[in-house]
This record gives C-alpha cells, structure tokens and sequence, in this order.
C-alpha cells in the first residue's frame, strides 16, 4: 500500500509506504540514524535489504531527555567526520524522538540533504511520519527549535511494532483515534468493531491514519489553518505532560485524556451529545488508555495553558469535535466556562 | 525600485525593495539581530523608521569568527527569555554574516517565523539578498551547517554604503562583475563606463544584480543546476580563502581573483578570448580588486579544490565564460590543463 503525499511545491511530493519495505537502493552514502534499543532489535532487518555505497550507523541514547541540540551537534559532527556530501542520504530509524531529530539534521546538513524515514512505533507511523516536522526540545520546552523538512520517502512497516510495549502501541493508537474523530466517522465505526491484533487490521489502521493526516498536512503545510485540528486533545494534553513531568504518562495517553477533557468542554458548548463524549471515552478505553485525570490545582492547570507556544496573543485555541467526524476551532472560550469543565476532572 | 522574486511555493515569493524603506510597520514583537558594529554606525536610523508592537535588540560581535552554532544557540536563548512567538518576526540588520545566521534563527526558531533582511554591506545587498541561503560555519569548513529559508522582504538602502570601507565596497562590485560576465553583456559594458560613487549609478548596480540573482535562484532554488553558476571565480576562491586562512583577502577580493583565474583555463580551453579575459581582468582592476596570487605549491592547491562540498562524487566543477554574458559548466577538465592554468599563477 502507498500514500501519495501532494505539497505546494510538487518537487518536494513523495509517498508513504505500509508494509512495501523488501528492497532499498541508494546510490550514495548513508547514515542511519537510530537509537540503542530500536538498533539492537531491528536494525539486522533494516541492513538486510539496504543496498547501498557505503553506510554509517549513529545511534543516540534512547529517550526524549536526549532529543535537544547537543545530541544534533553531536550527530552533525559524526556526519562531516564521516564525509557525508550533498548526495548522501539520511535514514530515521526509530520512534518519533528519533525522526525528529534525524529529520532536523537533514534539514540543516550542508542546508538540507535527503531524509528517508523509517518509523518504528506507531505514533510515528501514524502521526509523525507525515507532516515534515521536525525539532528538538529545550529548556523552554518541547520541539521549540527545528524546522519543516520533507522527507524523500516513508516506510512504515507493521513488523516492526510486534516488539513494542502494550502501553506505547496504544499511545499511537490514541492518536489515530484523533484523527477518526476529527475527519471521519467511518472509521471512526470501524475501530469501534477492530482487532488491531490482526494484520490487515493493523495496516489498515496505518493507512487510514497516514491518509487523513497527509490530506490536512497537504492542504495546510506550515500549520496557519486545519492544520492545527490535529492538535486536538493536545492543549490539554501539554498541560497534563507538563504537570507529571513528562514521567507518568506517554504522549499518546495524555492525548487520550486529553480528547476527553476536550469532549466535556464540547458537550458544555452544545456541539457535541453525551452519547457521543461516551461512545469516544468508551472507544479509548477499548484500547486500554487512560481517560481520567485528577486536576490538583484548577487555577495553575487554567494558567498553564497560556505557556504553550500554540495559544498565539494569550487566547486559548481548542480544538472540538463538532459530532463525531467533524471538528471547530474556537478561540472565545470565556474562562468561566472551561473552569466548569475542569472542575468535572477534580 | 523594487524586484519580485518568485518561487515554485508562490506562497514563499517576496519582494526586494531599493532604497524604499520609509517606514516599517509590523504589527508583532520584533527581534533585530545586528552586530555591534552596524548597530553602532545605523541602528539609530532603522529604529526611526520602525513600527511595531515591541522590539528587541540582539548584536553579535562583529566577524566571520562568530559565524558558528554557538552564537546560534546564544542568540536563540535570547529570543525565548523576550517570548518571540510564531507570528513574531526577527529583521536581520548587518552583512552577510548577519542575515546567514539571522536567517538561519528564524528558519528553525519554533519552526520557523518571519525574516526581514536589510543588508547593510554592497555585498550582502547585491548577493546575499535574495537565495534563501542561510547557515553558519564549524571546523569542518564555510556555511557547513544552514538552511534554505526564504525571508518575508528584503530592503536595501544605498545610504547604508556610504560608511563602508573602501575594500569592502569593492568586494561587492566583485559579485556583481561575476553576474554580469556569466549572465549580461549589456550590464558589464554598463559597469566599464559606471562611476558608482553616483547615487543613481549605485542603484543601478543593486537592481541589476539583484534581478540576475533572482532569475538564477527563481529557476533554481535550490542549487541543483543554473544556480550553481553563481559560484563562478568560486571553486578558486575558496581555495585562495582557505590557504591565506580567510584573513588576507575578503571574500570579494578572492572571488575577483578566483574569477580571473577561471578565465585563464577558459582562455585555455577557447572558450574566451585573451582580449576578452583582459578585459573583464581590467574591470576588476578598475573598480580596485585584486586579480593576482602567487600559489605556492601547485598540487597543494589542485588536492584543496576536492575539499570544498560542492565537489560532488570528487569531481571538480567548473563553472567558466563562455564569451562575455554567457557560462558553460564543465566536470571533464583533465588534471593537466588545469595545472598548466594554476602553473600561470606562480
């Protein structure tokens, strides 16, 4: 299966492939970029059908602490001591931190060379291998530094995730649950009556989600317009990482939460019925995330809003479901009302 | 006076404006990034023109030596602690080093915001001005790590010339001479004639090169065919840069004479004639750039041509007149002749 993906700028279009990974012919070098413990399970895979002039592996410590600059510095310098030109080709193996940051260093390399993503976790399968950003975090917070940078190509291959972690196949699967009910009920049903444990189930659940992200990511690239409909859940979602550190929950299942918290504030403005809040809540618990999250302090979760680089001129953007398969962007919100949201989550 | 540059995402085309910067109204946070130098001979008159809602100023020391990741990361500090968001917009005021790194800042600062570029040296205005090349050096070489990244506008101000050096001035006659032997016969009988102390005279030079520049870049964003012409005098330059340890010529001044060198293998090769060659040598000399270089060791020279990045797959490209107003691109030169050349220079 493969996904075309159209940009303003047609010579900068490539696909997106789900489970098409049997051969890859690069006539340069290579640098594959991975962390630790994705390189020990997968990379004899990934070695086994690149076929290339010369390749060079790096890998970085596994974990978001490592996703800021000095782990790019350090990248950059291994990239020029091995003599990687204008040519050569960088290969992202590995989760979302890792794509992130190996998209950044392609973008910045002798000003951009090719990048070609191989996403091992289904987050990054599902959301962050479309989209072309790329970053690193820093002490102001997360991916505040990076750039938009296409890459060439996008493998996504459902083998890989047969090794990753309960917890972390449902975080991706959070945020396909997003995207159904963002854009499209139908699937939205289906995951509703799905065995993600089946194959075919699993590669359809990766090409529904790449699909429907690749049409808001081709219709607003730089994130000024629907883009910013994929942040749904995340407004809440930052607040929530932010409070526990970063520690307790994975970014999926804040979004989870997160989608919930947003629900509650969708049913309070009429645009969305409490069977339906339900019926979402219901379906991500199916997929063993968490909903419920217990506010220790409403005014500092409220004031918390306010540090997140997307709430442009101090007003709150949240993102609603307007029905299940349909979405508004509200920035009116009076504070009163989403305190009464929040203080359903105390 | 003004030029459109228009790209492949017209959504990026911008306009260069010359000598049109009456007032600057922008309805954000501004950050001017400059260095001590500039800000001290003209902050005084951009802040007179300059409307917005609150600004910043950033200076760097003035040099190519703090043209690296440091300042980058310095400067991008700086921007975090006076909470530029992503509608803020960063106005680079200095020459060339200052819109590579301003430019570069503003290419991965949260993404990506604005970028205004007034470039305050001849060289920066009738070069760097338009192209979207940004970056900053390390120890592996020149402009190593960058980005390509368009700014919003560029402004160019005559008035700003009037207290550059005399050396400096004339560097950035060199790159308009290049544009005007590879693209424009008529500009360079212009140049023969043109006394550039005139006001009208120096526009002139800005516009033209400006509008040669942007046909290059417009055809070939991002350097993967015509625009490599650009780098004329270029492949010789930086090997007479890197050898004197980029500190007994200006850029412009190698570049004149990396210019007259490549002449000298066109000569060679019948491609120009000697009057032709001394003709364009004269109008170097003319507008006081050096032409001349003793190279000290033959093969030291000919090796260093193979450390520059843009010798793909190590083969030297040479980009040389062919006649006055037109370019021939060759990668077949044997060593031989191009010894026999360098053998001249001794």
């Amino acid at each position: 299966m493969q996904i075309d993906i159209n940009l303003k700028d047609i010579s900068r279009n490539y696909k997106v492939y789900i489970d098409e990974l049997k051969e890859l012919k690069i006539d340069t070098k290579v640098a594959i970029i991975t962390n630790s413990k994705v390189g020990g399970l997968h990379l004899d895979s990934l070695l086994a059908v690149l076929k290339c002039k010369e390749k060079f592996i790096i890998t970085l410590p596994d974990g978001e602490e490592y996703k800021n600059l000095k782990s790019i510095e350090e990248v950059l310098e291994q990239l020029f001591v091995s003599r990687l030109d204008r040519s050569s080709v960088i290969i992202a193996f590995g989760g979302g931190v890792i794509s992130d940051m190996a998209g950044f260093v392609a973008s910045i390399y002798q000003r951009g060379i090719r990048f070609i993503n191989i996403p091992t976790t289904l987050l990054a399968q599902v959301d962050a291998s479309v989209g072309g950003k790329t970053g690193v975090n820093n002490k102001f917070g997360k991916n505040l530094i990076g750039s938009f940078y296409q890459p060439s190509a996008v493998y996504c291959e459902s083998k890989f995730l047969q090794t990753l972690p309960k917890r972390e196949f449902a975080a991706g699967v959070a945020e396909a649950i997003k995207m159904a009910v963002m854009f499209d009920k139908e699937m939205f049903e289906w995951l509703e009556g799905a065995n993600l444990e089946e194959k075919t189930n699993l590669q359809q659940l990766i090409y529904k989600s790449v699909f429907l992200k690749a049409k808001a990511v081709e219709a607003d690239e730089r994130e000024k317009g629907v883009r910013a409909v994929l942040n749904y859940g995340h407004t809440f979602a930052h607040v929530i990482e932010n409070e526990t550190g970063y520690k307790r929950f994975l970014h999926g299942e804040a979004v989870a939460i997160g989608i919930n918290m947003a629900n509650s504030l969708a049913v309070k403005l009429g645009l969305l019925t409490d069977l339906d809040r339900d019926r979402i809540k219901n379906l991500l618990i199916k997929f063993n995330l968490p909903v419920e999250y217990k506010i220790a302090d409403l005014d500092v979760f409220y004031d918390a809003f306010f540090l997140d680089k997307k709430s442009e001129n101090s007003k709150i953007k949240f993102i609603l479901p307007n029905g299940i398969g349909g979405y508004e962007i509200r920035q009116d919100i009076s504070k009163d009302i989403v305190m009464q949201v929040l203080s359903e989550f105390k």
